[in-house]
């Protein structure tokens, strides 16, 4: 393994971040055609926050936080720091000390596919994190590893610079190069869920407003009343 | 796979869901005697809340929540709507679209054995769920499954129009036959337990008060002193 | 298996248990060495905790809470329970019942590697509660075990009367013959913390302020401006 | 929970059992609309067998193989053992003991959610076994639990006298009123796969025998040249 | 942590090992009073071994095999290394290489609470090795650790010398000290089990041969014909 | 999700992949750096099998295996298939009739980080697989996906026409452009581990040969006689 720490990478725009940010994980997601969900393993330690940033990646060996202490100095203000392991790991890697440094640069979270610690303290200090575990144990500085060189989690890639969100619904990443398109995308998508809630609330059913209703019979689905299912059922188990 | 949703299945009576809804889950599983437990992998997606409904039952392929959509029609006030796929799933089937719907009619909860998200919206709105996960992990409407037919959670089968219950220990399932049972039972246990915690804060031991300390010598335990124990341990592991 | 109770073990000293909680898990576990974590499957039933006791333990079987009732009477203020089961169980052991009988004993909270339920209750009462599952599920009382015979949780042995830290970064185990070190070891590690902390909020790296800057070379890391590395990857991905 | 021994449930013909037996699980599977499969995570303890017998069915404790024994003697010539627990357990429930005594009863297998032991004996007698796990962990027998009664074990019901179908790729459960028609569905269903086997034998393709490729346009699929995709790649992750 | 050789132990006796490992994981594990299971996640890589051997015991670092090569120079003719990590790894630490430099120290095979890789080669070696994962992943020998302290595997300790058997049924520990007690209650336990089943190859049952059916009305199981039982349980599901 | 399937990408050279499959897979990890390890839970069906080829890639949607059957047309001479979900899935997607129209293009074998199945049947036809799970659970074609894109599983990117090497260690991905370079670090690494062997079939300690004996003083690591260490340890833990 090329052990580098890459320099400078170009970030999304800022802007174009706090937008985004705004609609929240799962409707990015969905807007960008249901792709970029970092997956259910990574959860948020605390519940009730919403962020966005540029990502600032990191790759480690299991156990070693080195590259943490090597990725904080390429950390500018609006970047949020991703960390994986080069293989699964748990161990409590990022603690308190590690956000303060984080915070004096700007950043706005922490999404690790492995574990942290000093949960109490993090939660005070507003440092918002996504992770695969919580735990104490802690780890050397011992072995290299790379800053900002595409990583991946949960079946995602995540590129230097790539918009990442996150909330209580988990992590998303957004490519730089679609930060526009997501843009648009996720407008279009609020607007329709808004009349679609809109819809709800009066009672519409998604049956309707979607026109499933009329595909059902093609698709083999039959309406039974009760008592006829339960003769059916009774005779499909025991043949009876 | 005969894909059917069966209409009007009977529902356990409104009061005698309320009135068992107030015992909690874990109280009503001890009265019918350590029964119909959903497992430890549902979870309450925010602590807090304790509700019971009527089952309306969706069986659903992974990855798609059609069956859901045709379920919300078939939801009265009262019922709390349990969802489950063909294979295991994690992806993020129902968010506050489907609870904005689900209110709508009257609906009380949702526990579904795959993903939720809109984790923050669906707190707010005050939309009980219980979910194996959580996922911004969007889904299609592609492929047929059931509503209203028999379903397995955890080990438990689910009927439409059992009653379930949901707190932060869980969800469980009474069968629509067994609640008046069930009620009685779960009022003399409480009764029980009531007299218990009285005698356990005066100081009184679970060996005395349920006769267990007479029963031990049978079993083969034994008391002795700390010393004593050390030095057989000692020979025991190392022969010394 | 020996089933027995090993009565009046000695217990480490309450004064030392107390400064030690003090610290907080993580930092204790640095402090050790980065020893005695009970490892990430033992979480805070409720976040927010920060206890310190001494060991009572308890080897149950799988299904069955007969010990843990044995177990209550061998407990004096300050104690801390810790139950660990001859096989993986997630099965609801314990709850709000148990829970008042320890309050009446001064017994400060519970570490135990299997279920919990009775989880609001035991909120309400302020026991707090480690645990790898919560689950409604009861359990019987039928199968003899042992009380004060050292378990593992884990990876790490408990004896009894050893410290137990818990807080939201999990369980810790400090052996009852290190304490004093551990003491030591911990205030100067939170001092060293404390001046770190100060150092990060002025900026400064950790990559210099542990010296790791003039390591890099060495370990092969090299800086890499972006375009370089994208050139060079482009080339080293496909050959083109 | 009522503790019973249902005895002499009616079981599948014997006959209809061999011939759906030599279908195997998937072809079974396939044949009933794709349900029946107790899951991934029952595994053969030996690859190598394929089996089909009549469901004599077993509910016990955790940690506790009573119930087995009181099975065996509700069992006869052609059944298969379906064994699950109250609560989820990998303890070694079952040896090669019991499958002697259930070989002189000429059962056929055994099928557990939980664990087994003597693995090297029970291959050496020619008894098949699928199970959840492998463990030497003995078990007791304290605590009454159910024999003949529906059980669920990966989200399938089994009732005693229905189909249990098991191979290599794992369990199957055929309800006993389903019979007739998973032998004639199946049928149809082998006979179609030996023409797709023959002609994917002669290069055609799944597109075209499925009638799959026509659809593909109107699903949005494109067909792009390896060159135009990595160019739109390019930028659709960077913007470049 | 005190990172440590520990130099000479003690080992058990050679012959009572031999002794020993002929009867099996399971035998003695059920002589031993059920104590003693390294627990159903250290699998065989390949099955069809049994072996015995005297524990030399290793505490990785996670990602890191030094202490590995550390321990070989410890080990003697008929030991069995044992490896655990002090947090969860599942990476290839040992392979075919280490095999080579144990065999020729006369070391009988691996335990490891870890990964393995060469799965192949070692196979075709000869080389038996009990793994909790298999993988490519190799490790660095950057941090120490510590050889013949006490570890624990599964919730089971470990000590330098103690007997360790393993078989396809998983690894077992029978302390030092035990040795001489667990051969005479393996082979008493031989005897009986030997009894047993010739008993139940003639049909004698279990209920008879272990006195439990004098017992079943005791612990409220009831026998009840099938077709009452049917309307029992149609009643107390539907209230029908 | 733009859906597409991507034509004639270029291949790693077919001599390349042969010299490279010589090698196996732990030895072709080692010598790219550590890295392209596909993890550890994508494992064998059944042992015995080393292959090499040229991926051709798949996403599909869980439940799901409309883009295999597009799949098959874009696969040539000497391809490995690689197929993934765009959430986690362990259905069982591919079985014999999919090999049979693989095996008729002379595709060497299958990656799927999901589920199979006719298990019996891949091994009778010699297609080898390496899979997530085994599953008899079928699938849909009803929703699309992509074809040769890059894909993840486990952590590494696979892009269409890299080399996959698979084995019973595991399954590796040579990037395209990395393959001369794996070829010859490869071979440098294999005659290393063949004098390496050489050495400690003589007796050689790797703490010799990797120069690790004089930098353990330096790291803590301390050499101690059993019995001191057992005083120390007996201290440490009780302070007796």
């Amino acid at each position: 393994m090329r052990t580098v720490v890459v320099t400078n990478p170009p970030r999304a725009d800022a802007a174009s971040v706090d937008t985004l940010a705004r609609y929240g994980v799962a409707t990015v997601h969905e807007a960008m055609g249901r792709t970029g969900c970092l997956g259910p393993s990574i959860r948020p330690v605390h519940l009730g926050s919403r962020v966005g940033g540029t990502a600032v990646t990191v790759l480690s060996w299991p156990g070693d936080n080195l590259m943490i202490h090597v990725a904080v100095e390429q950390c500018r203000p609006g970047d949020m720091l991703v960390v994986t392991t080069t293989s699964p790991s748990t161990d409590g890697m990022f603690g308190e000390l590690f956000a303060t440094a984080l915070q004096h640069r700007g950043v706005r979270g922490l999404v690790i596919n492995a574990g942290v610690r000093d949960v109490a303290e993090l939660h005070a200090m507003g440092f918002p994190v996504w992770s695969a575990a919580v735990s104490a144990q802690g780890t050397v500085k011992a072995t290299p590893g790379s800053v900002n060189v595409p990583v991946t989690i949960g079946g995602q890639v995540v590129r230097p610079g790539d918009v990442i969100l996150a909330d209580d619904d988990g992590v998303l990443c957004v490519p730089r190069g679609r930060v526009p398109d997501a843009i648009a995308a996720s407008k279009a998508r609020e607007e329709k869920e808004a009349a679609t809630r809109e819809a709800f609330r009066r009672g519409e059913l998604g049956l309707d407003r979607y026109g499933l209703r009329a595909r059902l019979p093609g698709m083999g689905i039959e309406y039974v009343e009760y008592a006829e299912y339960v003769e059916y059922a009774d005779h499909a188990e025991s043949g009876a």
